[in-house]
This record gives C-alpha cells, sequence and structure tokens, in this order.
C-alpha cells in the first residue's frame, strides 16, 4: 500500500510546504497591514499523532486498514472546515477503516460485504474536496469506510486515431498526464487541484478545468465511465456522441459516489496546441470588464483564458494594487495562428476602455516556441508562458491553497465559493452577495474582505468565484465560519444563482441543491439510487 | 382548434406539395434507369376518408376531439412504415382522442384524468419522428389520447443581455425564429425536420440541428427545461451552467415524452452570423474524405458544415456522379471573418487529395453580404448561400423528406438510419453495414442501394447517416422492411455504435437501446419513471 506520508495530514499539498515560521509572520504581517486585519495569532502547529475513535468494523480484505495515520488522513477533504478541525487535531468523523485496492475486480466484494453488514462506503481520490464530499459521519450505519482509488492509477489504452485514452479513476493529473505524454497526448483539463485530485474524483464532481470557454467541465472530455455499484458494474458504451435517451455518462458525472465508485473512462484527449496568444487588459471599472468579457463571449470567440480579476483580487493576487480590474485573455490552438482570435477579443475590450501593453504570441511562426509535449510540474505544460502577468496569475493559481494552510495557522478565516448566473441577474447577485457576506463577516468576525473573479464565462452568463478572509477568533473558528457560509448559500439562491458551478455539492451544499433542483428530480434521483444501492452504503449523505 | 388541413395527412409536409403523376412518373424513370430497378408501379394514391376504430375513451375538456381525421393524423410519425400504412389507408392504431390545449395550464388535469382512467397519453409536437415515437398502441390500458402540444407556439420572452428566450414547446422552427427574428435573435438550431418539428419535440428527442460541429444537438441551447409529469411540474432552474449533481437538463433531454410532457424552456440565442465561407471539396476516394475530414475537426476547427458524401449519396442527391466523393466545407461567425478557417481546413484536405473551385466568403468585407436577420422559408435565414453545390445541398436536403412520398407511391422502400462511432471503429463497421444490409435488400427485395454521409462530426469519432432504396412489393412493404431495419441495427450495435444520433428512440429502437446502454442504467430509469408516472400513462411503450 503506498503512503501518503509525503502528503500534509491536515493541510493543502505536500507536507513539506507546510507554513514555516517566516512564511506566516510574513502572511501575519500582510493580512494586518493591507487587509486591516487585528493582530494575529501564531498559533501552535498540529503534533504528529493524531487521536481517532476506536473502528467499528474489520473488513476481511487485505487491502484494508485500521490504522490510525491513515484513517485520520481520510476524514475530511481540504475546505476550510477541514483544515481548520485538521490542524487543532480534531478527528472525530474519521472513517472505521480505508480500502485501498490494487485492482478494480476487488471492489464488488466490498460493496456486497459493505451491503451486508451495513457499512457506509466513501469513494476517495484525491481527498480535494471543498464541500464535504468524503467526510461521513453516518451514525446510523454500523461503520464507514473510506474507499481510496488512488492503486488505480493506469492509462489502460490508447486509441490513436479517435485521440481517446482509457484511464483509470484513481491517476491524479500528473500520472494521467505523464502517462499520455509518453504518447505525444495529454488531457487538457486542468482543476485547481490538478496535482493531487483523481479522474474518478473529476467525474463525480463534474470537475471544472482551467479552460474559460468550451472545454470547460470534464463532462467535455468524457467518452465513456465505468462504475461499480452495489448491485453490479454501470458501464457506459464509448461513443463520440449519442442521440439515445438521457445521456448515461451526464447521470455519472456529478454523481458524487451516491450511486458507485468510478473506475475507469474513455476520455477525449489532444496534441499540445502549438499556438498561443494572450494579454492582460486593465479596466478601471469593473463593470466596463464585465460588459467587455460578455462581448467577447457572445461573439463565439472560445478564449481558453477570460478570467476577470476585481480590484481586490487582483490586489490579492499582486498582480495590480491600484483598483484596476484585470482581465486576463488567452487563446491556443492545435492549428492555426491565434493572434487574429486575441486581436477580435481586444478590439472589444477598447470598445469599453480596456488598456493593455503588447500581446504575447507563441507558436511556430512566433520566436519563443517551447516545443514539446510534456507535462511540466504545474501540470499545463505550459513552461512558455511563465513570465508577466499571466506567469504570475498561473504561479498564484496554484499556490493559493498553499496559503489557505498558512492563514489558517495564524487564526485567518479563508473560504471560497462560486457559481454561475445569466448575465441579466448579476449586476444584483453581485451587489448582494458584497452586502450580505460583508456584513456576516463584519458581525461574526468584526471585519472582512471579499474578492471576485470569473473562472469561466458562458454566452449566457459568468461564473463569478470569490474568495473571503477574516480575522477569526481560535477555537470558534466553525461557529463564526458557518453563518457567512450561510449568508453566501442563500443569497445564491435568492438570486436563482446555482449551489456550485465547479465546486460540487457533498455535504456543505447539499440543502441548497435540494433547493435549486425540482422536488420531483429530486424524487426520482432518490428512487435511481435505491435501485442502484438498495442499502444505501454508498456516501450517505453526500448530494442526496 | 387549429386546423391540420393544409398537411398532408399521410406524407411528409404540405398536402398541396403531395406527388404529382409527373412526379412519379419523372423518379419511377430515374429509379429504373440510374438505379437499375425493376419496372415501379404507380400505385392508388390515399383516398379521403380515413377509417380510423371506435374511440374508447371521452375525455372530459373542450380540447378534446375524437373526431376521425384528427385521430388519423396523430396515428403515426413519418417513417417509412408510417408512410406505407397512410398510404394505404391503414390506420388501426390510431389514438382514442387528440388533446390540443390552449394552456399549458389545462395539461395537470389532464394527466390527473389520465392517470385515474388508465388512459395512455402520448405527447405529440410536429409528429415526424421517424422512430414510432407518437405511434401507440398500448392495449392493455383503457384508451390512448394523443397530446398535441402545437398551440403552446409563442416566445414568451427575451433576455437580450444574455441572449437568451423562454419559449413554448408547441412552436414550430419557423414560428419559433419569427417571433425571435423580431429582436434580431435566431435560435440557430435547423434540423431536416425544421418547418414542422416543434422545440419540445426537439428537446424530447435530443434532436441534430445541421451543424456538423460544436453546437450540433438542441442539448448545447437548452438553458432549462418545464415539463409537466403526472406527479406535477419539473422545472429546471435558468443557468448558464452547473456542476451539481447529474444535470436536471440531461435527464429531460432523450425523454421522449416517457416521464412527462415538455411545456417550455429557455434557449440560448444569438443574432444572425456576419461571415461565412464555404467550399465544396471532391475526392477520388472516400477513404481519402474520411482522412481529411478527421484532420479537420481533430485540429480543433469548428464548421458549420462539415458534411462529407460518399460516391452514391452524391449521386442521390444530383451533386456528383462520377464517383467522387464530396466534403462540404462551411465556417460561420458571429464577429471576424471566417476564410482563416476554412483555408486551414482547405489545407488538410489537399494534403489528402481533395481538389475545389473558389471558396466563397460572405461578409462585410466582401461582396455579397446579404444582411438582415429575417429567417426564410427553409429557416436557417441563409438566402445568400442558395448558389452552387452548397445551395443545390441545402435544397436537396430539405426536399429529401417529399422525395420519400414520391418513392413510397411508386412502391419503392426508402428508409435512412444513422449513428454515431468512434474513428477507430468506422471502418469496419462501413464495410460491415454495406454487406449486411446490401445482402438483407437484395434478399428482402432482389436489389437494394445504399449511400452514405457523415452529418456530424467529432474529434473522436463521425456520425455516419445511411439512406437506403430497395425495390418493394405493395403490400407487403413491412415485411420485406423489417428484416432490412434489423440488419441495420444490429450491425451498428455489433460495432459498438450507437442506435441513433439524432433520430431517438421511440419503439423502433427500443431493442438496440436497451442493448447500447447497461442493465442498471435502464432499470434506475425504470425507477424514475415509476417515481414520475406511477400509473405509466406518459408514452408507454417509447424508450423504456
Amino acid at each position: 500500500m503506498s503512503s501518503d506520508a509525503g502528503l500534509s495530514r491536515w493541510g493543502w499539498g505536500h507536507a513539506d510546504r507546510e507554513p514555516t515560521e517566516s512564511e506566516r509572520l510574513d502572511l501575519k504581517r500582510q493580512v494586518e497591514t493591507r487587509l486591516g486585519f487585528p493582530e494575529r495569532p501564531l498559533l501552535s502547529m498540529p503534533d504528529d499523532d493524531p487521536e481517532v475513535p476506536e473502528s467499528r468494523v474489520d473488513p476481511p480484505f487485505h487491502f484494508c486498514t485500521t490504522d490510525p495515520d491513515a484513517r485520520a488522513r481520510h476524514t475530511y477533504g481540504k475546505g476550510y472546515p477541514d483544515l481548520v478541525r485538521g490542524f487543532h487535531g480534531e478527528y472525530g468523523p474519521a472513517p472505521d477503516a480505508v480500502a485501498r485496492p490494487e485492482a478494480a475486480s476487488e471492489i464488488p466484494d466490498l460493496l456486497l460485504w459493505a451491503s451486508e453488514e451495513q457499512v457506509a462506503v466513501v469513494p476517495f481520490g484525491g481527498g480535494t474536496s471543498v464541500v464535504g464530499g468524503v467526510e461521513c459521519t453516518a451514525p446510523r450505519y454500523a461503520g464507514v469506510v473510506s474507499l481510496d482509488t488512488r492503486e488505480l492509477d493506469a492509462v489502460l489504452e490508447i486509441d490513436h486515431t479517435s485521440r481517446a485514452a482509457r484511464v483509470q479513476a484513481g491517476a491524479t493529473g500528473p500520472e494521467l498526464n505523464a502517462q499520455l505524454a509518453e504518447e505525444g497526448l495529454q488531457l487538457r483539463h486542468y482543476p485547481q487541484s490538478y496535482e493531487f485530485s483523481t479522474f474518478g474524483g473529476w467525474v463525480a464532481t463534474r470537475a471544472g478545468g482551467h479552460f474559460a470557454t468550451r472545454y470547460t467541465h470534464i463532462d467535455d472530455f468524457v467518452e465513456s465511465v465505468r462504475a461499480e455499484t452495489p448491485v453490479g458494474p454501470l458501464e457506459t458504451r464509448r461513443l463520440p456522441a449519442s442521440g439515445a435517451g438521457p445521456d448515461p455518462n451526464r447521470f455519472l458525472l456529478g454523481s458524487e459516489g451516491a450511486f458507485g465508485v468510478i473506475t475507469e473512462g474513455w476520455v477525449r484527449v489532444q496534441p499540445r496546441p502549438r499556438h498561443r496568444s494572450r494579454a492582460t487588459v486593465r479596466f478601471d471599472d469593473f463593470w466596463d470588464g464585465v460588459a467587455a468579457t460578455r462581448e467577447v463571449v457572445q461573439a463565439r470567440l472560445s478564449p481558453a483564458n477570460c478570467r476577470l480579476l476585481d480590484p481586490s483580487e487582483a490586489m490579492l493576487n499582486e498582480l495590480a494594487d491600484d483598483g484596476s480590474s484585470l482581465l486576463l485573455l488567452g487563446f491556443e490552438s492545435l492549428d492555426g495562428p491565434t493572434a487574429g482570435d486575441l486581436e477580435r477579443a481586444l478590439a472589444s475590450c477598447a470598445d469599453h476602455g480596456g488598456e493593455w501593453d503588447d500581446p504575447i504570441h507563441r507558436g511556430p511562426s512566433h520566436e519563443g516556441d517551447a516545443g514539446g509535449t510534456g507535462a511540466t510540474a504545474d501540470g499545463d505544460g505550459d513552461d512558455d508562458e511563465r513570465s508577466g502577468t499571466e506567469g504570475e496569475w498561473r504561479s498564484s493559481f496554484v499556490e493559493a491553497p498553499y496559503r489557505f494552510n498558512t492563514l489558517v495557522s495564524i487564526g485567518v478565516l479563508v473560504d471560497t465559493f462560486e457559481t454561475a448566473v445569466t448575465w441579466d441577474r448579476f449586476p444584483d447577485l453581485h451587489e448582494a452577495v458584497r452586502e450580505n457576506v460583508g456584513a456576516a463577516m463584519r458581525e461574526q468576525c468584526g471585519a472582512g474582505f471579499l474578492s471576485c473573479r470569473f473562472t469561466h464565462v458562458y454566452p449566457d452568463g459568468p461564473a463569478p468565484y470569490y474568495t473571503l478572509l477574516a480575522p477569526a477568533e481560535p477555537g470558534t473558528e466553525l461557529e463564526q465560519w458557518r453563518p457567512i457560509k450561510q449568508a453566501a448559500s442563500d443569497t445564491l439562491d435568492a438570486f436563482g444563482a446555482t449551489s456550485t458551478h465547479h465546486h460540487a455539492v457533498g455535504r456543505v451544499h447539499r440543502d441548497h441543491y435540494h433547493r435549486e433542483i425540482p422536488d420531483s428530480y429530486l424524487d426520482a434521483l432518490r428512487s435511481m439510487k435505491r435501485t442502484l444501492d438498495p442499502e444505501g452504503i454508498m456516501n450517505p449523505g453526500a448530494l442526496l
């Protein structure tokens, strides 16, 4: 059984990236001076000996363990409440055992046993859920087993003709792309969790990648999926498209382990894009940036990057500090030059008062073509894009979750929430979010900071993504966090926005999700669950 | 109640387009000389007095009728078996009554009554199903009511900011676009049935439009849907995107009336494209055309038209008669010139031996810009594209279903079937289809003609569309047709192709569909149906 020892038990990412004293002092100084927060404490770092409750089960399988460290590591995802509890050494909801099968063929017996013994099974990929997707207390069950898929990490087959690959669910982004790179291919899907999250997790949660338009959700890359359910396998046919009935892939996409565990799938892959163009546009007024962004996407241009950062977000990411909003625009193409598309997008920006420095173009006809097909450490192979604002942004994008570790360790409440809404409703929604979440932060914490960016944009609406920071009282962080999160969810719901664009539902968004979907559809989903999971063992409490 | 008197009762389209004697003689001559079929008869045209069985129900609603002509007109769709039976005046499966509500609010009472009385309800839009989607005998029911939605034909609301419109289910293509055109917008979705089929029917059957890539299925245009089910409304939230659970829109898309009747939805609309480029490429060898087509779509170019016609298809459509295959390539854009994209596609064609005449470009910077935003009679507003091969193709595309009427009237068996399959499997599938369907036609009819085109293409595979013609024996057409259709479906299934890319499942493809999807998924869909339609009244026998 592989070890997770290289990873932080309580925080995001690698153990050797847990915050150092100097990083903590530096960030403490920044939140105190730049955000004006009251003096923050340097909290005691977690000790090395996690305490978990006694295990209630003893699964009769060689691939299962009740080791306390393994159980602690499978207790939470990586949301703020998870980090806080892990930081304080609270592992009460730890699963009773961890299963880490070495072959998908070992899973049916586990599900059979769990169904018979009334043991809940919680699929676990990268454990990067920020919505309580892998945390399961299930008091009415005989126990809980966390089913870790990460030994199932192979690319099993590549169809070069159709540009598709059959991959196992437990492969992380880098594992998947390293295997594909040997054949000159990539799965160009880069969620922020890319380094740790798994293909199966992406499918189960409808993960959003870093593309702003067109190929945004993993949904767009999936040709077929196989899941093991308690009543047997559910494997869809590999097809480029179909018009036959409600799409079975779309049923497993977003299923969040509630019907079964995803074990593999066929995905659409491609060579590395040869052409790229990008520019960073400054707007004095955020709403001018919104209007320009809408115009670009409604012209049916398809930028790979089209991230609009409000002044707070630009400041937080150290990209601008003068009250400007920034639009990060990038185009890429396998085939032909992208400069024309960028120019068309920039013309829209100019119409709305945007300003930019020289655009940057990369490709066979430009200097600076990096060539090659390999993935780099941050996963997207874009080693030619490491300079300038775009490079700083990408670095900030990958580093941001690490900063959460540090913030938790200095008593700062930090969370993000995201949604999608039609353009007509966005201005009112945005104003209400700023007002309501701001008020909740002030009430709970005496102060607060809120920033917004668009992570994805569609012809009919943006996907705004909010980051909030507030000074927390160590020991009562979750009591302070809950009303703030509630204010955010209630506001999104009141304006008809979705409970989540790409963070998934899990347990944290479940109430909002149930308000969002029609009652009759929820009933129908529950009837499907009863059919596929008659004993209700699959991730109880998530989604449904 | 509107009358359908202007429409043919038995055949495709308008009554005044039923085949004339000279059209029949002309086509008879053509199939005898060009296809080498034995001498075809001029069958007696249908008489005007359809005989339908006695009605078994008397629905207590002002919007219902048991008029024999109305019942005859709601008996069938427009597939070959439908045309043949209508032509011969066989209306045994006629519904017992036709409901044509004038408001969606009248539907819940109808469904309640039908549930109580055990009367089957069959949603009916344009009645253009070619898969038995609206034909329901339901012997175990107390009766059958055809629920015609065509009075619900309004565009209810337009959101210009988000470029979306709320439309009722019963609007046909021209009705919908005429209302949108008043606001300078279009729903650019043009299935071959466009003139008669309805928005609700498109959603229920996951209709495919004339775009070859990207915005192909109606699925891509739908923001939200509302359906009435026997247990109440199922209305999804209007969202540009979401990552919350299995997508409820995708559950209604392809539902084929089996869970409820679609009454309205929000769709993404857009202004008329300002730029177009097109060319027709000739290939001596079909497989060179296949390779070029694959290269174009795998370069992630997004042609609006990318139809590859094999030599038989080119001949049938009178576009080429020398054994060439043709690739009809077209690009369109709201925003910038399309010439560059076309040139890049043509470069791929050249690499595979393709040849073409001068490409044609339309747009603000070219002569011949047609301007305007109105939809024309054939629905796609492309009145600037009526010349050359492309124009002939479009005319042929719209006229083809009328030719079916004429063929039926001269004893020619005519059918089409379509699928989608990954590129790696297409060559073997294509060979097997030609062999097996050819053999079945020879066995049943002594001769046969089969042609193929790609209607849609994806990076991972094409959607091939086959047309078959064979000399039929009047009176036994369906006995001859069934084994031929079976050979087609069995071959598609054997090679892992889908039962349908855009013709839907209905009753004709149901067995194939049940082999295509996992058993556990079929069980799950059935459990959803029991939840939403406890008495099983909704379109029994279709899909599930």
